[in-house]
Order: C-alpha cells, then structure tokens, then sequence
C-alpha cells in the first residue's frame, strides 16, 4: 500500500492493528475502516479502555489471575467458599475464565502465564512454576489440576513440576480426555478415540 | 464471563474490540491480553492512531477516497498523469487501493460509499451517486470503469448510476471477469468459468 494514497492517521492505525495476534493488512484495514466510519465513540472507548489496560490490570501474586489495581489477590483465591487444597494449573489467564464459566469447579487456579518451549525460548524460570511449589507446600495442597491442552510444550511442563515436587506428595490428575458432547465417532480422530477407550469408564 | 472475574479495565477492553466486524469475544480475549502481556508502547500506538483517526482523516470532496485533513482534494485526483476523463468507480475507499497496488492503472477512481441495498436500507441517495454524474459532466468523462464485485448490489448500483446519466454519452466498463491467473479449471466455479467463456480473449 503506497503510503501516498492512504492517510498517516489511517496507516498508522491499520499498522498498529496488524501487530495484533492472527491479524493481518487486510482485516487492520477492515477495522480501521469500520471505525472511521463508524460514530467516534466506539473507537473512544477502545481509546479509553487501552489507556487503563496498563494501569489498572495487574495480576494476582498468588494464582497469576489477571485482577483490577485496586485488588491484593484474586478474588477467587479469597473467596471461603473455595477449596484451597484443590488447584487447577493453566496456562494463561483465560483459560481460568473457561473453566469457571463451566460453574463445575469450586478449587482454586494457578495460571504458569505459559508452558515449556525450548523452540520459543520459554524456560521454566520465565514461569511461576516455583510460585506452584511454594504455594502447594503452603496451603497443603492435596490435587493439582493440570489443566493444559494435550502437547508437547504441556507434557513437559507437566514433567519438570513433577519434577520440582520431589518427595513433596500431592495427588496431580489432569482433564479427561475422551470424545466431546455431540461428537460423532466416525467423524473423531484416531488420538482422541483412544484417550476415550484407555479412558472408558463404568456405567 | 463473570465480571467477577474480569478485571474491569480488560472486560470494557474485550467488549470494545469485539464490536470490530468480524471479531467475537474470543479473538477480543485473545487480542486484549496479547496487549496486555506486551509492552505499553504497542497499546499506546493504537490507542493514539485512534485519537487522530477522525480528526487528521477525512474524505476527498471529489472522489470520496480517504485523504489527510491538511490536503483538499485527493493527491491521485490532482495529478497532473492521471486521466481525469477515466473514472473507476468503487465502493469504498480501500478498493482504491488494491487497484492502485496493481501500478496498472492511470485514470482516478470514484468511491460511492458502498452500494445500494434494501435489505440493508442503503439507498442511491446515502451513497455519492449525484456527486459522480456531476463529476463526468464536468471533468468531461469519457469512460466509467464500475470496479465493484458481481452482486445483487452491484448490478443495482451500475443499473441506477447508468439511469441517472440518461442521455449523457459516456462508455462504461466494467473488470474484466474469468480466471483469477493460477486457477485451476477443474476446481473454478460454473458463474466464474460462464463469463470466462463469454469474455473469451482471441490470441
């Protein structure tokens, strides 16, 4: 795009939006658009809620939870009505938003704000895995969890806080793989199929 | 989502981005925290391109393409190489730039400001019509090249500029259609492969 033809302003904003995750000149410049035509007060208020996005989000010393400025820890965390010997360990921060909306859960969260990457350059030390271990000690802890998606970044992460546990006894379960709600089995790949079969379970 | 859960700062944040069109709640999710575990400048880039974007851009009185609040007319409608007696009309701006991107074209270009639509209660007069056929009476327009994708839309809209012309001579065109170059002929669509057969080219 010739920067002749398209507006500082504009290009500049179709810039910035392009750096967003999965999104490329094209939709930038779809979004740009759209709110060059729309009423100023839809990008004001993307104006406005960025300025804050810094300043009043932080995250939770204790389970890494994304919580407003204004907060010391989770409120999860706090809330008496939750189990603090149960913890589910994610990845990131929205994962724990996933699995409260499921209402199912009344354990508490510890999000790592990533998994093991060798090939991302993401090490152990960069995650609050010893956050994990001195929480697990502290709280005693009785199950961990691990509540990350099946591959090979998860199963070392999983590996290296089995690891950092040593001696330390803590029951570690993980989600149940098997075939999601409404599948159909001729349509399920071969891997799931067989979580669900060394998974199966008595009726 | 619990607002419990969210952080007010990242929810208003989250809301905000997925009203972008074609954007849901989880792209928003995953765009807002990208922006969160980034460093304050790539939010801020945004956040001030949007401060500028409806002050520093507005629209071309002639042509209707986007241009700077510090020029009067569009710089492609100004220069003295481009044919002014050949016009491109578009739907919006941002087709202006994917022709340009081409270099293959020398004439200046006309945005409507999308196309006529009932169902979505888009009519002639919303869209810069009137303003094109003034435009060719005055610029003495020899040719109106309609550069907008085959739609219900489209054919409407050229039926409708092509009755408001009335007696004034001008030739009008529209891109060629048939195979996008690499096509393969087995897998292009029956509408596609009809006008490449119709349009066909003697060699």
């Amino acid at each position: 795009m010739s920067s002749s033809i398209v507006p500082q302003a504009l290009g500049e904003l179709i810039e910035a939006l392009a750096q967003l995750p999965g999104v490329g000149t094209r939709s930038a410049e779809r979004y740009a658009y759209y709110l060059f035509k729309s009423a100023p007060h839809k990008s004001l208020k993307i104006e406005n809620s960025l300025k804050d996005l810094h300043s009043k989000v932080k995250y939770c010393p204790v389970s890494f939870a994304l919580i407003s400025d204004d907060q010391v820890v989770s409120p999860l965390y706090e809330d008496p009505e939750r189990d603090k010997s149960v913890v589910a360990v994610v990845a990131d921060p929205f994962d724990i938003m996933a699995l409260e909306a499921t209402g199912a859960y009344k354990g508490t969260y510890h999000s790592l704000g990533g998994l093991i990457s060798p090939i991302d350059n993401i090490s152990p030390e960069q995650l609050h895995i010893n956050e994990l271990i001195i929480r697990i000690k502290k709280d005693k802890v009785k199950e961990l969890i691990f509540a990350a998606n099946t591959s090979v970044e998860s199963e070392t992460t999983l590996l290296y806080i089995i690891q950092a546990l040593g001696e330390h006894k803590v029951q570690i379960t993980r989600l149940a793989r098997g075939l999601p709600v409404g599948a159909e089995l001729e349509y399920t790949d071969q891997i799931t199929l067989t979580s669900a079969l060394e998974g199966r379970q008595s009726v």
